[in-house]
């Protein structure tokens, strides 16, 4: 077989010209599916392994090939093997290298199979290892966090909504609310993995072949729970690849609302949080300047997932059955999503260990605004107030100290009687910031005794 | 009290101002979350219950208040009372229709709880609700194309690659390629459903309250399977809106693929599939037109999902804890995914009750084309061919062919064996279409066995 | 004529069996493009009479037919008549109220048309009306925005990177760079009208039509600058619905970004701006809150506008020429990209006629922070440094004030030459900031007299 | 200045640490910047130019830095000089390379200048180049549609609405639509460039400079028609980079339709084209399969331009003023939304070069179907009947005609006067697709003399 013939097209029979060489490079898909090569092998030498035991090919043949593929495997991991770059795609990349090592025998491991449910196969064991590794950066953030919230557990701020001073909370108690986002965006990783953990190889091209092969034997053999049943669907679906950018966009969605506070936090304005010099930059022009850049890119790169999602969806929109090629256009925002999203926590893991807590500075805060406020209308309510009077009450107090610049603790008892006679001298323990928060008893809330249990929970959880 | 202090807000102690009437219709909900109502006059119900089993509110006021909010219920459900639409929001109207009844007590509903907190029981009480209709819906759209299959279970149409005839697949094997990815949708709902079914209640504005609440007997009231532990967490997170609506643009692009295919099988070239009058439109200009138009809306519609999505992940970006205003923006997006993805369910299930498949047509098409090519070249591998050699083989032959307008079984032994010598007389057996699909022995494949397995698989699975 | 006959689809005579009820109610689009009721009767208008001065109806007939359609519109106007909710749309119900009135001659006004030309003259008229609207409220905005920049012309404030201070600014600079990006907004949507301002009446179902109508009169009649030219463009053709949403997703843009800086302004923390109550809302369970609610739900709704965009680049994504049903779905995310940004252009209005910029609180914000970083290290540079080399020194000297807890101002000449020999008595003539602000020269900069400029700029423009 | 030194980021003043590597390769965007090599060069050497004119530094030393810039600029051309990759940015990498070789004067060339105003300088260079080039592919595609409709002016298709066959029209006028779809996209570009075509430079890092810089010069030096006046405004915007995406959106959906028909007509079932071999490619198991799989990855393209556009969005959506780091990340899609438009429109011009049109096939075609319906609606008209009740005959004729199996042209003149006398001898010569597009009058019709206007409208329009 000379050289012109090896590179002539794998349809070639029907076909009397070449690919133009401008179309050939817009259809390749080799510079982003390379990245496959140990999947595909991987698929290949599980395909032939049943083909040689299902006595549909040569039990001799299939060995020389599995021995051929492993060969190129180490050599691709030791780097000393480079996939050409002018394949169409990857499948076809190796095909032609294991021809060249061992001559047209090699044609047979592409036997009973179509590229069609190959790609499926590549992408599943490809995404399978990716989630598990975003399933790991995902609780490594969350250990740090743990960790950050142990060591700053006595640390109180004030808790915002609407960005506005609301009530105290423990730092802790915050940071365990994302705990809990990345908690749920494990919980949907997993569920994920299960659709995600099945074979599709044995649809060949859609229909199935007429070949006597065992599927089932291939999924085993590759460590799948189990096959996607039928062989149209096994190739014409894409959901996994949709799934998997959804619940990165999630993730990128609560990293950019962290992203957020912690840039806000590092504010001259708000003060509560000191970044290290490693996870900031300056600027050429002004010389004072110390910017949490790495915090803001990673809000930023929420709107790179965000795309990748809607051009998945796009993609799908409208195709019919079963495979047609728009569908190779998966790849990039697939490898977009997940290197985006798995940078972002590993930069996020990064931020978390290099800020410091302003405790000093968050004491005075504490003492500014009128955080107590509802622990008043609540004192109001166990004195025998409906809840929406003690609420008027406070707010006219609220009020008169905002319009004279005083705060809750500098008024004394004749005062605040003068709102409601149901004040007493024990209201003058709920007005600190510290016994406020003591004060909470619910479940899940921001007292001390809250967060331990959070914390324990939450230890046992990650070292499941 | 007087209507104007009846009217002032209820946070109006701080206030001097009423809020501008156009900012007012600007930042009112009513007309979206007044579909809460039940599920809001149910979290009330519990809530309240728990505050009078727990000694927070006499036992007495509980019973009163319950039984107003009972009777509130009614009247609505019965249609003889109107969520008034000047309300800031459901919350507020349904709380002052309270007050109007029982008076000044009933202000002691709000005890130990935010509209932070109600709002989330509110969306996950009418997600847990809807989604299970949803999943009814997939369901009956699952039931109803598996009962075509059946009832057409000897057809035999080309299955298509690249919109290119590929191979001849049973219509029953199509059609329960759908039945599998409606299976997925249901899954995933059902993976939504766990994270879904936990009480944010008691979370309060966002702290935790010092009320000595039982945040466990209220979601155990309401049939929920526990509580979202961090209360922070519980009144910032909206992921379970997201989800719900990724979860619904998948299954609308699963329906716009299938009404593409629709549309195209009933084109006069095609020409698979009549379509009843009765989901079909005419022309208001050309008098021989006759539209598949409910399934273009379908396939249009799935825009309307996507949006909605993109509309959610857009809000959510970058918002800093706890709850911001913003996030009040969720309720247009959620409520028009579930319609659209809920109306769409139902018109395809309305078109596969409405379609008759043209059989004498199709039998006409299968012997168009060249849709056994893939059977030769599988005849020449067990023949002794390398897959690489029987595929150029055979790629020559339909390339001879398609310029001679002549199809395969229209050639002799003689011609074939021109092409290949490994040819003989049992070639004819494979090029019918009807024994190409006998052929396929695989799991999962296109042959009438598999598919019974399939028809069994599904009716036992929808049949739980 | 009796009732069913009139009922029956307009497309009746190929038909044996009426559409679905449940498809009908999905298929409609008469709760949306009621709307263009006013449009579409004026477009009847004009072509009614284009068609009897071309004699292609009795002149007499065409007059009848006008003179009913005005009675039609002015009852419409004087909401003595509804559109019918149970048409299939907008142009048959009005068609219908015309027969009914006239009788069959009524049938004459759908000569030489089809609803695929009409809807989309529907839509242009509409929206030239709606942008024009639009326009006049970005010019509004900016009026009030200039406005306040001339009121507040001597309050500086700390100028931004990365959230970071970097240089003291000018408010009323600030201010103008919303009033440059709003004018930007409205040179984009004059771009669209452009393209708007043409009519595709006439284009008939998509192939032209036999009769000798004349679409230039009625394009110059409706007002129109031109005809859509091809009549197939004509009926398929959205690209001006997509280009609408792109628009308001700009603007949507530009207001969430400058409702993230009121919100963050309004904050204890920065404390810039005080809102009125009039723009506020507080918390029914916080007395104390006051919370910047209509700034956050402008912030949030561009999740809207973003949603509709990408509804709409979906509806059209593959769709094959000329018009599909599919098309109809862009009514919904025209109306709410419009009425979402008007009404967000519209609170913002408010929003700026509502602030108080807390002069006294900004002075002293000013002295903190190294806001003349910047100045001292172009100090050095007049003084003969390198800029880079002058950015280093400028760095070292704010690490020192930094760890020392001082300011600029608080060093002397000794301390600033151990740094560099080329500071002189001079330097302390740049640390204040409003010299600061006048030392800037250069075109468009934060200076005073630039500021000037800039406001007459604007001025004779928005007076245009 | 020792190797170190010389790495020490620029900020290196107020800093005691290096950023993370981890965190430098993450916040690097020198990948994608490098691109900019040559306008940010372009630009240094305006700037140096105009800073020496205005002596802001010595004009020997402008002369001097200008000199070697043009040197750098020369050796990347010529391939012998690399951007090195570990580099921040593009302009950090090309001052360091200027410093290398000039020394410490190459400092100088900063004055006057932050990375936030040479940022949108870049990009407004390279955008104005590369939508050009994009206007110039847009002309050429449209050329060849042109030439393509002129040398098959004869051939008639069947025009479809809701993919039903609808009436005859010219090949070369459906042709036509895209050349007018194509001729907008210019349009959008044309304007967009007006906005883009300013010069930012001398806004510095927002609030502009206290040296006497002339922006003007610099601007008119780089060929723009004016400056970005405001200078807050100047880097804080990215409308320009939306507003292309938004361009390139429009014109992916445009190819997207286009392929999508492509594809339809190029299955067996249309058959109206044949691709040839260079435009197709086969698979690597079905022997017989041509596939178009250019048009198909077009039309799956369409999915990462809008994902590239809804980027942007989310990017941008709520940053506060002037420059924050999240801005970087606009380069990927901004990369990505014109490369991938860019070879689309290659391609399709490639597609356009490479069908046939199978006439032969196409006159079989318009024998079928009922494709003169509505000329028979409108002569019935002509001869007297209002259009409804001429429609209702035509439908009722075409239901006859259908269910008989019978074509119009094979019913005589007593079964056609069985439906209205008012048919007479001369309806025969309108039943000919041939004589009923000749019928067509009105503007932009599909009439052999409507094409001709249309094709010399273009021609002119294109050699401007």
């Amino acid at each position: 077989m000379n050289e012109d013939q090896r590179k002539a097209p794998l349809w070639g029979g029907r076909f009397r010209k070449q690919l133009d060489p401008a179309a050939k490079v817009f259809s390749s898909s080799i510079k982003y599916d390379k990245r496959f090569a140990k999947e595909d092998i991987e698929g290949s030498i599980a395909h032939v392994t049943m083909l040689g035991e299902c006595n549909i090919i040569p039990a001799g043949e299939s060995t020389l090939i599995v021995s051929a593929l492993k060969q190129i495997r180490e050599e691709i991991t030791a780097g000393t093997l480079q996939i050409p770059d002018d394949s169409e795609d990857v499948h076809l990349a190796i095909e032609e290298l294991l021809i060249q090592r061992i001559g047209s025998v090699g044609g047979k491991l592409h036997t009973a199979r179509s590229r069609n449910d190959q790609i499926a196969l590549d992408q599943r064991l490809f995404l399978r290892k990716e989630l598990r590794e975003l399933q790991n950066s995902i609780k490594e953030l969350q250990r740090d966090l743990i960790a950050k919230a142990q060591a700053n557990r006595q640390i109180i701020i004030p808790g915002y909504t609407h960005m506005q001073r609301a009530q105290p909370v423990l730092l802790a108690h915050h940071l365990l609310a994302y705990v809990s986002m990345l908690g749920r965006d494990a919980e949907r990783i997993a569920d994920c993995l299960v659709r995600i953990n099945l074979s599709p190889l044995g649809a060949a091209a859609f229909a199935g072949t007429s070949f006597p092969i065992d599927r089932d034997a291939v999924a085993s053999q590759l460590g799948f729970s189990g096959v996607v049943f039928n062989s149209i669907d096994a190739v014409s679906d894409r959901d996994y690849v949709i799934e998997v950018a959804g619940v990165c966009s999630i993730i990128m969605m609560h990293l950019s609302r962290f992203a957020e506070e912690l840039i806000l936090w590092s504010t001259s304005e708000f003060g509560f949080v000191e970044m290290d010099d490693c996870i900031s930059t300056g600027s050429s022009i002004m010389p004072q300047k110390k910017n949490p850049d790495i915090a803001e890119l990673i809000r930023g790169r929420s709107g790179r997932v965000y795309g990748a999602l809607m051009n998945l969806l796009t993609i799908m929109k409208g195709l019919p059955l079963a495979y047609n090629r728009d569908m190779q256009c998966d790849r990039e925002p697939m490898f977009e999503a997940l290197e985006t999203t798995s940078n972002a926590l590993a930069m996020m893991k990064l931020i978390v260990a290099n800020i410091t807590f302003r405790s000093d500075h968050l004491k005075t805060v504490l003492q500014e605004g009128f955080l107590t406020a509802t622990e008043i209308a609540d004192y109001l309510v166990r004195k025998g107030e409906t809840f929406r009077e003690a609420h008027r009450i406070t707010g006219e107090l609220t009020g008169y100290c905002a319009e004279n610049n005083l705060s809750f603790t500098s008024l004394d008892l004749e005062k605040l009687r003068s709102y409601s006679p149901k004040f007493s001298e024990d209201v003058f323990d709920i007005l600190d910031p510290e016994r406020s928060i003591a004060l909470k008893v619910s479940l899940g809330s921001s007292s001390q005794e809250s967060v331990d249990t959070q914390l324990i929970y939450w230890k046992n959880k990650l070292s499941e």
